[in-house]
């Protein structure tokens, strides 16, 4: 994020049942961040989204974030006015989460496997994951990344960043 | 599994969106599975669990075990019958879950902390998330295991058995 936040306007809405933890670890960060409640609800809705942007009154962003509420199956189904979603995907999860899951890993333009510097300590064979998600998937991206050890950011960010130029020129 | 399966007949329902993996993992040990499989919804409900046993003709069984999709949100909130809800959280998901999704682990009768042979490797407070639960849920059991090292797992068999001596009793 830090990468990130120094060349780019960063924002993000935080879904979460309870707590305003995401948006205060954010806020922490120096990005601007608001919670979205949904007091029990498995998902955001798009008017939640407007209404909360709307009292956000955030400075200009160049991209907003938006962390649905954590599953993999409520969020698939609700646009939320976003440009794409993004599938996040633990090393500690089990490799076969994609097939049981698969709309979430279909509809995603990038499917990002989180945490790997655990990849020593739990089954989980990364090639047998990357082409569980090519089959649901074959046009969406695949990245590996530990927010730890910064493995994989690099790509992640160029990513990010090839996304916005190419909205910018549309 | 094995150990509990020497000295009870067990069965298992087994949610999940798609694929019949959990329950084809669980009869390849011998125990009798089913897979119910929603298509896209977040949960099971009575219905599906009444239709599956009815048509699965479990020989008579000591336990049954219902695994419902995976999420802590949708699960909450139906009854299927059951006796009692356990709330699984591996140590990779984040030491903040309980305050995040109170619902469940305030209705869970235990609480299972899995994966605890990651905790060199993750930043999870077992002491932290133990005072999050016992905050929700004061009559609550706590849990700590781990499926790979077999840490814990004479106490989880022992709430088992309790629970269901406690039952044939009443």
């Amino acid at each position: 994020m830090d990468r990130l936040s120094s060349r780019y306007r960063l924002a993000a809405l935080e879904g979460d049942i309870a707590t305003e933890r995401d948006a205060e670890r954010l806020r922490a960060m120096g990005i601007p961040a608001r919670q979205i409640l949904t007091g029990g609800a498995c998902h955001l809705d798009a008017r939640q989204v407007q209404k909360e942007l709307s009292e956000a009154r955030f400075s200009s962003f160049d991209i907003l974030f938006i962390e649905n509420v954590g599953n993999l199956i409520c969020p698939t189904s609700y646009d939320l006015g976003e440009d794409f979603k993004i599938a996040l995907l633990s090393v500690a999860e089990g490799e076969d989460k994609p097939y049981k899951y698969p709309a979430i890993f279909s509809r995603a333009k990038a499917t990002v496997i989180t945490k790997i510097d655990l990849l020593e300590h739990v089954e989980f064979d990364v090639e047998a994951v990357r082409t569980q998600v090519k089959t649901l998937n074959p046009e969406g991206v695949f990245l590996t990344t530990s927010a730890r050890t910064g493995n994989g950011m690099d790509e992640w960010i160029e990513f990010l960043v090839a996304a916005l130029n190419q909205k910018r020129r549309l």
